[in-house]
């Protein structure tokens, strides 16, 4: 029988009625002749309850003190989603992400997924049982409980496609797929029936918020297809597969913007070879995950160097700005919070020269200045002014055609 | 070092205050030159929410998937409370039943101890951090989470005291320690400095609850000295340790009393050998357990046959004896749910003939009746109408001089 694995979010799982109505999904994909892997992640807030309550009992949390509370969460709705199967007469059985077999490494709170055993998933599927296992979780090499940080359970469900030979993951969130721009900006954009990898990983790096960008990459590493679909609805949602040569790709797929980003600038930097180099080595020895980067024309000698990273990061990044500046005898440091990233993004691009024009004049045409660009093949970023940013992405979607037919 | 096994129920870490307050106990401990091994169960209520939980959920609740439910709790006191220890400058790491080593057999939600490995905590403690382990938990020999059921984590400390030779197991709870009556009943009762295991064991099975039967049972079976403690007092409470036979021991310890049981009584039984037999061991294939049994001297060629046992058990117990007496024709099942065990407990009773001639005549003094009796070598019970049962305690505990001295 062909396997699927079946995520289910936070907000999939928030409550007992939310529990059951899984449960019965389950039980009809079963009955429609699949088999099913559940994968569950921890009830709507418990997290943030969890996290409230580690706050007020100390100051200090160490990562692995951390992981084994957070993973308490996902114990709970795991274990009632399988009582919940019980009563509907499937077998089911939950499984910690020690018990799939699931190894990381030893960094707590963002651990690395090494390897997938599932031995115990497949003898469970084998005795016609459901298994039900913990999203975010493993164990590390250490014999240690590790969580898998951002974007954690759907990675676990990816993973497990991939080791136990799933036709399918599915993902189930409390949106309906994946858009052609965020429906709140945007209130006539429409769902993609399908979009390959890449551009899931452009539009996950650019701030669409339904995948996290590891596990789009885990999926297309080992072919996974992906389906993510709601779990209120439950009708068909955006299936994310590989790119079918054989067909003619949109031009543009996806509008998307991201402010959590801020700009940087130094200025009067010495324009001499290895300044640079020297800058953003030391940011990066900082963990500063530096994004788009602008260097002017020089004048007398000098010139302005601006680049975006997070906005968490800029402390660090300001610190390290002020010390090369005095080692090296730039002016000034300038950070500008009020920008957002605006991107389209499309496979189409790659054979399409014209979409850098057109972005560039539907910003003009109604006063958005640009102020920095980056580009990949199949996407196009605009750093714009951030009160801007929601106009700039209904603009672009009109321009590229995005809107729903009428 | 001495090594300390700290065993801290629901109450003492019920919230993030009293977590904090069992950190400052244990970093005490230590500074005082002993090594620490903390045991807890969960938070106050939260098994209860968890069970109200699963109750929303589903009517079937398979045992596997309720202990996977319910040992979320520990994970989530023993996290906080390493954390709380973390700022204290105190290392310490929390362990599962599984990663504890503690060995289990299949039975779920009432799981049997087979096996304590603790490698894992004698490393710990090797290398100067505070194991803190879950308790109630463990891991069954197919790797399935199992719960150890009534008084468990008290079981996991004493198990583990044990296992790592420790010193002695202290039980933190709500109360002082083990009490010549309950305080409720008896206002003057005194907490006992020490007891003996013989003492606690009769003490627990006949109504005390400080400490549950099976806990004393394995620290008697293992000699571990328990000592039981208030964590809201931290005062010295009272130690259960091995009789000591150079010392004259008090003659009764402690009065007790226990409205669990109901007494059933089948009138006109055949009084013919091989009948009485038939009956109680029907009972016990049916699991009822019975305590107390009374058979009436022979009128006619029959007697009538009494018998107490829990009032949880009585329904099964009644469509025993039905059965039975259809069979034999027995003349009535008499059902009396108002009854109560009262007991004197003390080891000093096996060279003092008097206790029983004193217990008749204290409760005779009254016109408290008694309905039926049985005794240990240590221990004298006496089954009365329920409505008297408190004003038998506080005659008892006078009629034996247990008052605290005024």
């Amino acid at each position: 029988m062909p396997l699927a694995v079946q995520k289910f979010g936070g907000t999939s799982v928030a409550d007992a009625d939310r529990i059951r109505a899984v449960a019965d999904h389950i039980a009809r994909t079963r009955r429609e002749g699949d088999d099913v892997v559940a994968v569950v992640s921890a009830m709507g807030k418990t997290t943030d309850d969890l996290l409230r309550l580690a706050g007020d009992v100390s100051s200090i949390r160490p990562g692995r003190e951390l992981d084994m509370l957070l993973t308490s969460g996902e114990r709970i709705s795991m274990a009632l989603l399988c009582m919940a199967l019980a009563e509907l007469g499937v077998a089911a059985a939950s499984f910690t992400g020690s018990q799939a077999g699931i190894i990381t490494d030893e960094t707590h709170t963002k651990a690395k997924i090494l390897e997938v055993r599932g031995d115990r998933l497949r003898e469970a599927l084998a005795d016609g049982v459901v298994p039900v296992v913990a999203g975010f979780q493993g164990v590390s090499t250490a014999r240690d409980v590790t969580t898998l940080g951002r974007g954690g359970s759907d990675t676990t469900a990816v993973a497990l496609a991939a080791a136990l030979g799933a036709a399918r993951c599915e993902i189930y969130t409390d949106v309906s797929g994946v858009f052609t721009a965020d429906p709140r900006i945007v209130p006539t954009a429409r769902r993609l029936g399908r979009i390959s990898f890449e551009e899931m990983l452009e539009i996950a790096a650019t701030g669409g918020r339904v995948l996290s960008l590891r596990s789009v990459e885990f999926a297309r590493n080992h072919h996974v297809p992906l389906h993510v679909r709601s779990s209120f609805t439950w009708e068909p949602g955006t299936w994310v597969i590989e790119e079918d040569p054989s067909m003619e790709q949109p031009i543009v797929s996806a509008v998307t913007s991201d402010t959590s980003e801020a700009k940087l600038t130094i200025t009067k930097v010495p324009d001499r070879p290895g300044i640079a180099a020297s800058l953003f080595r030391a940011l990066a020895d900082n963990n500063v995950n530096v994004d788009m980067i602008v260097q002017n024309t020089s004048h007398d000698g000098t010139t302005d160097i601006s680049f975006t990273a997070p906005r968490s990061e800029m402390g660090v990044a300001m610190k390290v700005g002020e010390e090369l500046g005095q080692r090296i005898g730039a002016s000034e440091l300038l950070l500008d919070e009020a920008v957002a990233q605006v991107s389209v993004v499309g496979a189409g691009m790659r054979t399409n020269p014209g979409v850098t024009a057109t972005m560039f004049e539907a910003l003009a045409a109604v006063g958005i200045n640009i102020q920095m660009i980056s580009t990949s093949p199949i996407r196009i970023s605009c750093l714009v002014e951030a009160s801007t940013a929601d106009r700039a992405v209904r603009v672009l979607h009109e321009a590229f055609e995005l809107d729903s037919p009428a």
